[in-house]
């Protein structure tokens, strides 16, 4: 028997053969309107034929092992730089996969990718003369001679990849005992062919399916293995185009560009070019050339799907290097729906904000006997509920502010067995999914007249996410501003430091710039152009507000470090001030700012520039939280942001502050454990408790006080009219 | 009736007219063989005839304000820079003086002195061309046209020091209403002839005086205060160069270097040189200048002092720039004695090192109502004694280790009055000086054979002191290791980078750099020197030790941060390697290495390099004590180093260590609260506690184990054969 239509729907169920019987019962209760397969497994005829929609997850680029070992030079391939390796004498032998996962590496030494390979004295910063070197493709070493004793070496090589690394993870985590899979590398025209052949033949073979849910298209964010248990991520970046690379896109790069990129370009002293670091031009023109290439073959493909009737979901994770959902190129894939697995509310807005018909979060736990985070979900020591509660906590706040059309779970579904207070958890979770859902069908949610511009080098390309899950970015401020305000009542967008020249700040009350000094999230030496120091200060003096965390705006050579010190109040020393008085000052209050709970880790070297900040805050004798008039504007200084509901309510009465408005608004509730959304239209009005503890709260409206006892975690909707 | 020699002289007693009885009795008590005035004191003629050597005060370039009022272009001057003012519209005016102590500056507007001023557009780091500008003299403002709305703007200018700055802190701190002196400037040939006269004089008018005391030569180190009482010390260095400038200098400085020094090479976009950051090129030259004229004219007046029979020593504080007693000019003044204001126990080193016959120390507290720090001393609320135990503690492990010929107090003898347990506290001081005193004198004290190396920017011209007292540089970890190496047993020496390239490593088995990036104490840029990197690295790679603490060998732009973390095994992240792996470890112990109580405040951002090193401490799950064996040499990284007992043993161990020596050892203690010092000539054992409460301390010596029991403070001493 079916739910009645307002309980079902929106939500993917991973079936799986051999639990038919589960897999309807679940579909059943969690109200399921498709079953998915997941990576490495196949529905049976049974589920199939149920009446369900079917998403088949199809990753292009691996499973064609058989082809692949025929093609070995079509596998994909990366730049590695060898160990450093100490020059005691003149001459030195190298040997490159030292230290590196031999199973998912080899040396493509082939003529095409020597001509690629340098090798440099990192002592003294220079390349070495190719003369002075050779390989010894017998060893695989490189040997030096000149060298200059007592300075490290090191070489530049590609590798073709030989284990495609999420299979490779998940052989490993685990311990899966089957083939390794190899990934073919779409650049080279021959592997173009066979793809369109095999994916043709695919859809064909599949005519149950409904949509082809590509996992993702053709390369993975960056993720080097060591051979050492106790490194074995040597390097992993969610956003970097590293695993893009071969001598055939070198070439056809130099032919679209007009200039050659060197290893070096890609190694960078063996630091690579990570998403957290401003990004240089040469990175940026090689992403966009990586992007054309998988634009162009992509569509190529979805036109295939279409063609079958079939349509085509991406996921926005794992091979999503060169898809850039964000980029002007997107929509030319003609991709019908995006898939983004998400652990929290910015990754529910980053999915939700590209311009694509269907957006689906896949929730976690995944149905795995262990999380991403090496923790027990679905096994002894786990509490499923207990995760998934707190991840929808956090997805859930960012869902009342922007809308998604559908949810899922991923996984092995007979993993739930065990555990029937998930199963009811997840029929609690949808349902309050789809009302959510429905109330953006018919409302816009009420939004303080707030508009905020988040301010670093990737810009409007790269919105809400910084490199990955919060899990893996947690060290940087940013991604915890992000994530409080992915859920805040206020305007957000991702502005980069492009548009401050194009008039975008006409259009913001606040602009937040958070992070490092040097990193992509501070912006490091974009702050040396002075046109985008006096714009933002121009832009404050008229009345906008400008807050900084961190080393916000830091440039090193000029009077300040923090370029807007003199908008913010607040100086970092970086040494050549330590003799520079410091001003005394008074922690004054700002009744309502600061909510009880908040906390700050502090920050050394901090300084007043001028003595006219009003520090609201202190830590160890030095200021925490500054405002500063400015102008008809504000600068607000925080040295740092740790995420916690009282810290996110912080951010929000910063904002409002930062605007003039009042600290107590309508549809603000008084208790920072909980939050609301209003949509007037409708006049419902949702209060959700994102704490795990009961919570009273009372919130102002338009038709009265309203009050809420809200249970741990709770959502409870009120009509109001 | 005088005490027997033993127990007498080597004591310098300040002497107060009017106080005349007690003077004497004083005298007595402590022994003293010498009795001085104060700055701005005179004695009276019954101390005089007392039959004590009379030392007599004398700040050269100040007292002379009847002829610096006739000759006011002759007052000492400094370059400053304006606030930075903000430029909202084309046209600003920058009023010059704004935020500085008006009592101090006045503007130097002659001719001379305007080629030299500028004025710079802070935001582009640029100068604004000459003909944008013009002085209004009347309103003390610089116009200036065409700026660029939103930039920064501020004006380097000269100003006359128009109240000599000791006398004006003494001035301000003690209420007096005197009248301001102002500081003659001696590079003036007009002024130097009317010091030498003045100085002819007085020293005919003076025929009780034995020993003139200079305070200092003719430069105060740089003191400039705001007119904010919140933030009155706005640039204070205790080792820089900034108030010597002048016109007169740099025309003679072209001449005499053949370039010009511009007013941007002192203020330094308003960073100033602080000593803390390593020196360029130019301000070295303008050093070595300045010494060379402080040497010359300071000669002729040590020369004229020593016509009257009268010897010569020089105050090293207050107006000692130029002076640099570690330079290799100092010998050259002829001074017979050098007298250090200490605190600390390495001050006790910088004094006792110096190339001359007498080394005194005057001793803290002064007996002054207040402290430098502003806590009461000599009056309610204060404690002498407790802070005169606290000061000897310190000073006396130094002595233990190297010896000085006298002590001494300074202030206002009358004060000591109603402090009977102070005064007997400072004869047992004073008692306990004149035995270390003796022993240095028939025996070199016991030294473990580890010769250890401080490297930093100033290298041997600046050993021991970073810029001034201990709570005046806290803030680096190298005080904080310079003055627990003051009173260790073993060979300390102060290096630069220039050392390395010379062979110095070679007669060193420890080499310590300890600082934060860029600072003068970790090196800065001088680490972009390949030489000094191989050369480092091939000395440890021999056989040698490098301890690095928190930032040690940091240069941007290569593959590591720490240029030396091959050799440390741990390297910093700025940020670019966020995203490499950090190796798992286990932390090791060395029993016997980490004392207990020995603390860490931590440190972000640490890496280990090749998983190699032992980590013997973490803190937030960073490593903060690491040991690296590197080819027959050693690699010691520390996060951060604050002095304690605990912490002052820790760096002995690790420098046995470092040098493969056994940790317990004959002529050391086994409690880190106390240390000894062994006599070997004598056969002498002196044992101190440098703790608050009583200790038990254990000894093994050549003549069987020793054990003290050790009052708080106390100092026992034991023949042993």
């Amino acid at each position: 028997m079916r739910r009645d239509r307002e309980k079902m729907g929106s939500f993917t169920l991973p079936g799986e053969a051999g639990y038919e019987e589960l897999t309807l019962r679940m579909a059943e209760k969690w109200g399921a309107d498709v079953i998915r397969d997941s990576d490495g497994t196949a529905l049976s005829k049974e589920i199939l034929d149920a009446g369900y929609g079917i998403y088949s997850t199809i990753c292009l680029i691996r499973e064609h092992n058989k082809w692949a070992r025929e093609h070995r030079n079509m596998l994909q391939q990366t730049f590695l730089m060898s160990t450093p390796c100490l020059a005691r004498t003149e001459a030195i032998r190298i040997p490159l996969l030292e230290n590196y996962f031999t199973e998912q590496f080899e040396i493509n030494d082939s003529e095409e990718s020597l001509a690629y390979w340098q090798v440099f004295d990192r002592t003294a910063g220079k390349e070495v003369d190719k003369g002075n070197w050779n390989y010894d493709c017998v060893g695989g070493n490189v040997e030096v001679e000149g060298c200059i004793p007592y300075h490290e070496y090191t070489v530049n090589f590609l590798a073709y990849r030989i284990w495609e690394e999420i299979s490779m993870y998940n052989h490993v985590t685990n311990h899966w005992k089957k083939e390794h899979l190899m990934p073919v590398d779409p650049r080279m025209p021959e592997a173009q062919e066979y793809l369109c052949r095999w994916l043709e033949k695919w859809c064909q073979d599949h005519p149950a399916t409904t949509v082809v849910r590509l996992t993702s298209m053709f390369y993975n964010f960056v993720w080097i293995w060591g051979d050492d248990e106790r490194n074995r991520n040597r390097y992993t970046d969610w956003g970097s185009y590293d695993f893009t690379v071969s001598p055939k896109a070198l070439e056809d790069f130099k032919k679209e560009y007009g200039y050659s990129l060197t290893a070096e370009d890609f190694i960078h002293q063996g630091k690579f070019h990570v998403t957290h670091m401003p990004p240089v031009k040469k990175q940026l023109d090689y992403m966009d050339f990586t992007n054309r290439f998988v634009v162009g073959f992509g569509k190529k493909l979805v036109d295939l799907i279409h063609k079958y009737g079939k349509k085509a979901y991406v996921f926005y994770d794992d091979s999503w290097v060169g898809i850039e959902p964000y980029g002007r190129r997107f929509r030319e894939f003609g991709f019908d729906g995006l898939i983004k697995c998400v652990f929290s509310g910015y990754e529910a807005r980053l999915c939700a904000g590209v311009d694509v018909e269907i957006h689906e979060l896949r929730l976690h736990p995944y149905l795995f006997p262990v999380g991403l985070g090496g923790k027990p979900t679905f096994m002894k020591g786990g509490s499923p509920v207990r995760d998934a509660a707190g991840y929808w906590m956090r997805i859930r706040r960012a869902l009342l502010r922007e809308p998604v059309e559908r949810i899922g779970l991923g996984g092995y579904l007979h993993l739930v067995e065990g555990y029937p207070d998930f199963c009811s958890y997840i029929e609690k979770v949808a349902e309050e999914f789809r009302v959510i859902k429905a109330f953006h069908q018919k409302s816009e949610v009420y939004t303080f007249p707030c508009r905020v511009g988040v301010l670093h080098s990737w810009g409007s390309l790269r919105p809400w996410t910084l490199s990955g899950h919060f899990h893996e970015t947690y060290m940087h401020d940013l991604i915890h501003v992000n994530e409080a305000l992915a859920g805040l009542p206020v305007d957000v967008r991702f502005i980069g430091f492009d548009d401050i020249k194009t008039g975008t700040l006409k259009g913001l009350d606040v602009v937040i710039n958070a992070g490092r000094a040097g990193t992509a999230w501070s912006g490091g030496k974009i702050w040396e152009d002075e046109e985008v120091v006096s714009g933002i200060t121009r832009w404050v003096d008229e009345g906008g507000a400008f807050i900084g965390i961190g080393e916000p705006s830091a440039a090193e050579g000029y009077h300040n470090y923090f370029r807007m010190a003199n908008v913010l109040g607040v100086d970092e020393d970086t040494g050549a001030k330590v003799c520079h008085g410091r001003w005394r000052y008074n922690v004054e209050e700002i009744p309502g700012l600061i909510p009880e709970g908040a906390v700050f880790k502090g920050k050394e070297n901090l300084m007043l520039t001028d003595g006219k900040a009003r520090v609201l805050a202190e830590k160890n004798g030095t200021p925490v939280l500054a405002v500063n008039c400015f102008g008809k504007g504000k600068g607000v200084y925080l040295s740092d942001f740790t995420l916690s509901n009282a810290n996110t309510r912080l951010l929000l009465n910063l904002l409002l502050f930062a605007k003039n408005m009042d600290l107590t608004q309508k549809y603000l509730t008084d208790n920072s454990e909980t939050e609301c959304a209003y949509y007037p239209e409708e006049g419902q009005l949702a209060a959700i408790n994102n704490s795990d503890s009961p919570q009273g709260v009372r919130i102002q409206t338009d038709y009265g006080l309203q009050s809420f006892s809200l249970k741990p975690y709770e959502t409870q909707i009120r009509k109001l009219k």
